[in-house]
């Protein structure tokens, strides 16, 4: 029987189910795989404060990183401290002793994943990261192990439960945006502050991790196209019930011969294929892959449970398997995406406009003269028999997103307009298309 | 640059696909990973049949598997000639000589398991299996290496896509069994016998495997019960339809406290839950865990592409850790299983009774008289007006199957029951609980 010291830093929302998991299984793993991961020290700000911890634990709290980084007995450190600092410093200069390193903190490899990444390949330590993208979902382990061998074309994913959650209580009971955001922070579902969920940023960084590991390329967030969900109304989930699809913020990475596309944004998706499946705050990915086929897995993305499980499997990979357990961060080769203007999606286009001769030959005109050609063009029912603009629905087929931008700049500028044209991509290629509207 | 020398027995289905992705992506593994797999001897029957090779290949061809097994050079076997024989000899033999086993074949796991993992145990090689179950979806990763922190509570899988096929076309095509079938032949999807798919046989031997990979325990085919979709009728899809479930081949394994409940059954699953949603040829698994809260994955669990590329993972897996690559098989404790009287679930229950007073009475006192409570009891509406029997259609709490089973046999000799009752279990226990009925 092997012992495996690790240094913990952080006993907090995962930090505390990760003791408590890593200390009810020991002895079972240790039966199994000859070896037994023990905290040999935990780092907390305050060591007097109550806590139910498992036993033992007790006595290897403290609140002196440098103790910890220099204990020989700690050969794994696992960091659940979160944020840049001090969790950046303390993981550098672990790799730099030579530990191995296990975080669940996406800022911090989406801020300073290339240098610490390079640091553990020179030290030759593993640094792996599971419970940073989407939780308990083992998206990392499936695509640096699992797909090794394969080539992936295309990821799409639903990967921020908050927002997940708020669009499905839009959809569902037709709540407003506000509404659904306080129902999910009562929940639990949604933070204090849920701008970074909202905007798109959150689902943003997993993505620029996910994109890392599927192509084996390096991604940097602001490169990506990234609209949140602040701009979706009850009309979009009304529009797309007609479709025959759902709304979700989705996540998207797709081969395109050698260039990228990466986007967040929110997306119209049919409403009986298998991302319309994953509802509530779950989070769930359809991988495409050259041998595979389509690959869907959903599993809760987010909450101290669901990550620590992830975090104590990458800590059991390390301690079975040392600095063989490594896995590349991402490539040297800084991606080459595809430019906003050729994307290449469906597009649901909303316009409002005079009921009167001639308005629609002046939309089409606009999208025909661009080589927009249109799947399905209905009026609404006018709610009231007064005068007053119309609602004219639509549904492109495949275009490119610069021509559709173009054309409703010209319909926005035309006085038989009356209000900016909606615009929502409709996401129904590869995988997706077998359950086409 | 290490070369990782492969011999690989079988150029067929799954051989041709493997070989050529691996010189696809050999460049790009090489550069990746440091080491580079390479076939040096593949074992042919008949290596001057016209095949489509990739560079090199050709002049590895053989008939010796002697030749190929006492090669130095070769440090992984693939096997993927199907089949117990000669399989199972050159599999030991390769063992016995040290050399890492990948498999994807099944049967030979089911037969000969324990000895050939025994004996790679002994000899310190890795023997891989994650082709043999459910093809290109990686479940023996999942539950070996991404959960093995967590502690499963149930797997709930829909492991046959041959199955899964034709009960989908029954339920949404209205079917016959037999149509089903030649559809499913015509297109690929089943063989030209298909007694082991429709029997449950297939989904058995899958259901051993994950039983032992989730609860690290041996399990006998012969323990389980295993019913197949012979007797699927037509009306069990309107009496799905009617709760607002779909009828899929399960295979469960549910941990019940010390004892393991397996069984491989048609059963009534939410139309809207994330079993219902694994449709055509697809397998999927949901797997609930303490942690991690429900898991579900779903890919193509059969054809040579995806399985291929379950092979190939294993083997870039072992070429870069070799022996510690190796997965335990199962345990060396038998499972314990619950007897087949105390599964506890819920059933749909239809009755052909004579339409007189006094029958419901009858029907409501045998099951009332073993604690089976009904949720919900309608009579059909007959399609004639003319005398004869009537369809009653009842749905029960939670009970135990033995009761049930009693309860029908009494009501089976009812002299007011004209035909003998239909029972088909209706599985929303656990992570389904939120679909329920």
């Amino acid at each position: 029987m092997r012992e495996v010291g690790i240094g913990l830093l952080g006993l907090g929302n995962v930090g505390g189910p990760f003791a408590r998991q890593l200390a009810e299984r020991a002895e079972a793993l240790a039966a199994e795989t000859g070896v037994r991961p023990r905290i040999a020290r935990a780092l907390v700000r305050d060591p007097s404060r109550r806590r139910e911890l498992p036993a033992g634990l007790s006595e290897a709290l403290g609140t002196d990183p440098a103790a910890l980084l220099r204990d020989p007995a700690i050969e794994i450190v696992v960091e659940l401290l979160g944020g840049l600092e001090p969790a950046g410093s303390l993981v550098a200069e672990a790799i730099a002793r030579g530990k191995h390193v296990v975080t669940a903190n996406k800022l911090l490899l989406a801020e300073r994943g290339e240098e610490l990444f390079g640091a553990a390949a020179a030290r030759g330590v593993a640094l792996r990261y599971e419970g940073a993208v989407c939780g308990g979902l083992p998206i990392v382990r499936i695509l640096r192990e699992a797909l090794e061998g394969d080539e992936v074309l295309a990821v799409h994913g639903v990967v921020n439960g908050t927002t997940n959650y708020v669009l499905g209580r839009m959809g569902e009971a037709g709540a407003s945006l506000e509404e659904a955001l306080r129902e999910a922070q009562a929940k639990g579902y949604a933070e204090a502050d849920p701008t970074l969920d909202v905007s798109g940023g959150d689902a943003a960084q997993k993505l620029c991790l996910i994109a890392g590991l599927a192509f084996g390329v390096r991604v940097r967030q602001g490169e990506l196209l990234v609209e949140g969900i602040e701009r979706v109304t009850p009309r979009d989930f009304e529009a797309a019930r007609e479709l025959g699809c759902v709304v979700k913020l989705l996540a998207v990475a797709r081969r395109e011969g050698e260039r990228l596309d990466l986007r967040v944004h929110p997306a119209m998706v049919p409403e009986r294929g298998p991302l319309a499946s994953i509802r509530g705050a779950l989070n769930g990915l359809l991988v495409e892959t050259r041998a595979l086929g389509p690959l869907v897995l959903s599993a809760p993305g987010a909450g101290g449970e669901a990550t620590a499980s992830a975090v104590l499997a990458d800590v059991l990979d390390v301690a079975r398997l040392g600095g063989a357990a490594a896995l590349p961060f991402s490539g040297r080769a800084p991606a080459r995406l595809v430019p906003r203007a050729e994307i290449v999606s469906a597009y649901h286009l909303r316009f409002t406009v005079d009921d009167a001769p001639g308005v629609l030959a002046g939309l089409t005109a606009a999208l025909g003269r661009r080589g927009i050609s249109i799947a399905a063009l209905h009026q609404r029912e006018r709610r009231e028999a007064s005068e007053g603009p119309v609602t004219l629905v639509s549904l492109t087929h495949r275009a490119r997103e610069g021509d559709v931008l173009a054309a409703v700049t010209e319909i926005d500028a035309l006085p038989t307009t009356r209000a900016p044209t909606r615009l929502v991509r409709v996401e129904v290629e590869g995988a997706l298309a077998p359950w086409r509207p």
